[in-house]
């Protein structure tokens, strides 16, 4: 058997592995003994085999990218990267080549056909996700400053295409950043309902892209929730509550995707910031629930705002308590970041869970513990149409006033400028390049 | 609504859970207007439901702890902590306070009664597995020589029990060992089919031992595979072929339990080698399909050994090729770890891949680059009855033969005596302290 026997290379597993749960359902209908029931239960099989997670297709071409408005998948790998070629045409046929594999990835196919290369290549592909179908992955693309202007170079002539949106962060409040775990001149988030998947999207292209981008960061995540609900961080409060509903149109129009009002080719595209976010959870796990209400203005386990029963209950910033107290804290999170608290503010927030092991850390609030602690926490990702009105404003608040600043620590940073979604035939950033 | 208000805690969420997917069972089935054939659909979705790796709930107490030969869960967290008190009766009453949160965690309750503290004492549980089930869920516990001795000192009057298998281990030909990835007194090893429910069992026994113990390390893992399928590590090759069929009693009992002989109180446990192997993935995406055959000594994509056509084809070390050159090469790890190399020896391996982002990195083989890489590899966990005839001279070979050692640095090491299960009403490890 040579090694270009691909027996159990799954060109189309997605398809495949739908029609082996079909196929099933017929067998374990069957010995029901009626046909009708063995047709229902073809039904019921078929349900559960689009319901499989693992079995989700995204689509990858189209006037958005995937992965902003797409429900959330389980995991997620993100990744950036700095560019060192000083060549245009590298870059815009880097873009392609990504933009052709992260297609083929996320309909469940390998990076590049397994047989198109000689044993004298590298692989096509790493191999690590053969036979685990699509899992719903998407792979979004973004573009930081340091495209259009590195070290106060243009090296690839868009400097003047730089849109008035893609801002500098400014330095917030508390911010302790790790130089290697921010900024990045391009930008790829892998998402999907499996670790490997989302991971071996992002290893594919750091291959394509071998000899002319260094890795400047990645990071694993990962979410975790009972079907249906919002999930809990590892706080143990439920995160998202409060995002704006992506299937509403006009609400994404109105907060999540950019217009040409200042590059005409962002339309239909997102400004997206992420933030490494560490959590000192041995702290906050010494906590009485009390307190860790107090903090997050929210009833941990219903989710509901202080005061109320239920998650979705509106959340009422005037209520006062008997002694004429704010029911929600004046310094709680849910107050300082709600859309009332700043001018109708509103982003959409798509974060995942890291956990990245143990190493030596110096706690910065009291307890002051320097010890062995858990590197966990949020790695935070919420998509806007403009950041100046959207996370900047929010976070400043934030970072000065939030009483979960004593448990959280901004670590990392970044911003992108994500394009729309790519036509068939053509590239992601097709239009930033047009001349 | 007061903090002491558990509208949705869940004390049997896997039953819950059941139930309510019956239920949307039945109201599918409705909707297809015949009672028959909506009872063959609530008999499709009970598999169904059954089947979710989410409801599976593994029992705690038994002859064997769980997670040893425990069908491999999707998910791991592992830690080791060292102890820092010099009381015997705390060490007991710690077990005994694992014991109990790690079996009420198994059977998906929270690690203690939340209602069981008042308003000024930690919240009993985290709550950020609220929900989510059992996850299939097993706890297993660990001691490490620091146990027993610790810096020449006898600090709970257990050195004299300490078993010849728990030997320190050698220093291996190039490994490059992390104090703060290595050792440990005590092992706690979670698996789930969830990352949050693993890490939540963790965290709940970390903050019971506040003030008795220090964090050594910790880490995730995870393990994504086709169903039914052996698993693919992130080098692409699928992993765990040729481990010793944990359904075989007979085998297990040679190759995994631990026997009384220098040990009365391990009967029935076991002795775990953790090891971090670090995997230079860049470098092993570069190279071509054939070479990385040669280095497995196994096809890529079947699995097969090379040669051969199918996963499970017997290795035959003796085939030779044409030229009368072995057909898997001397210094495959195949051929290298192959029980017919190693006088029989066998070894439970249990591994898990991991994923700690980046960060600065030296390979020590060439290219030998000096860059920011990925911080992934290989969890290896491995099971057996005595590690001087299992994981020390299978690895003291690989060690200085395997080809893979190109591409893998080991970077952690830790040994424990996995005691045997629990009886209910007592505590892991309970005859170890016994008189």
């Amino acid at each position: 058997m040579s090694s270009n026997n691909f027996n159990d290379t799954p060109e189309r597993p997605a398809r495949r592995g739908f029609l082996k749960a079909g196929g099933a359902a017929v067998a374990a209908g069957a010995t029901l003994g009626a046909t009708n029931i063995a047709h229902a239960a073809v039904h019921a099989k078929q349900d559960a085999a689009i319901a499989d997670p693992m079995l989700a297709v995204e689509p990858f071409y189209g006037e958005h990218q995937g992965g902003i408005v797409t429900p959330q998948q389980a995991h997620t790998y993100v990744a950036a990267f700095d560019l060192t070629t000083t060549s245009r045409d590298d870059v815009i046929n880097l873009l392609r080549q990504w933009t052709d594999a992260a297609a083929r990835m996320t309909q469940a196919q390998p990076a590049a056909k397994l047989d198109g290369v000689g044993d004298d290549h590298p692989a096509p592909d790493s191999g690590d996700a053969l036979g685990l179908g699509a899992a719903g992955l998407t792979v979004t693309f973004g573009f930081g400053p340091g495209l259009f202007t590195s070290e106060g170079k243009d090296r690839y002539g868009l400097a003047h295409r730089r849109p008035a949106a893609l801002v500098d962060l400014p330095r917030f409040n508390g911010d302790q950043l790790l130089a290697e775990k921010t900024g990045g001149d391009l930008y790829v988030q892998a998402c999907a309902n499996d670790a490997q998947v989302a991971f071996h999207a992002v290893r594919q292209l750091a291959r394509q892209g071998y000899g002319i981008l260094h890795m400047r960061w990645g990071q694993a995540g990962f979410l975790s929730g009972p079907r249906a609900q919002t999930p809990r961080n590892l706080m143990g409060f439920k995160d998202g509550t409060n995002n704006p509903p992506t299937a509403d149109p006009k609400l994404m129009n109105q907060f999540v995707w950019a217009t040409d009002a200042d590059a005409p080719w962002m339309q239909g595209g997102t400004y997206t910031v992420v933030r490494r976010i560490r959590i000192t959870l041995e702290h906050w796990d010494q906590m009485e629930l009390g307190f860790q209400e107090q903090v997050f203005g929210r009833h941990k386990y219903s989710g509901a705002p202080i005061g109320k029963q239920k998650e979705f209950d509106a959340v009422d910033l005037d209520a006062q308590d008997k002694d004429g107290n704010p029911q929600i804290p004046e310094n709680s999170h849910v107050r300082l970041s709600n859309r009332a608290s700043n001018n109708g503010a509103q982003i959409l927030r798509r974060s995942y869970s890291y956990n990245d092991g143990t190493d030596f850390y110096i706690e910065r609030w009291p307890p002051w513990r320097q010890e062995t602690e858990y590197d966990a926490g949020l790695i935070f990702v919420a998509h806007q149409s403009d950041p100046r009105t959207g996370f900047i404003p929010i976070n400043e608040k934030l970072a000065k006033f939030d009483m979960m600043n004593q448990f959280t620590t901004h670590v990392g940073s970044a911003i992108f400028a994500c394009p729309p979604g790519a036509k068939p035939g053509s590239f992601i950033g097709a239009e930033l390049f047009a001349a």
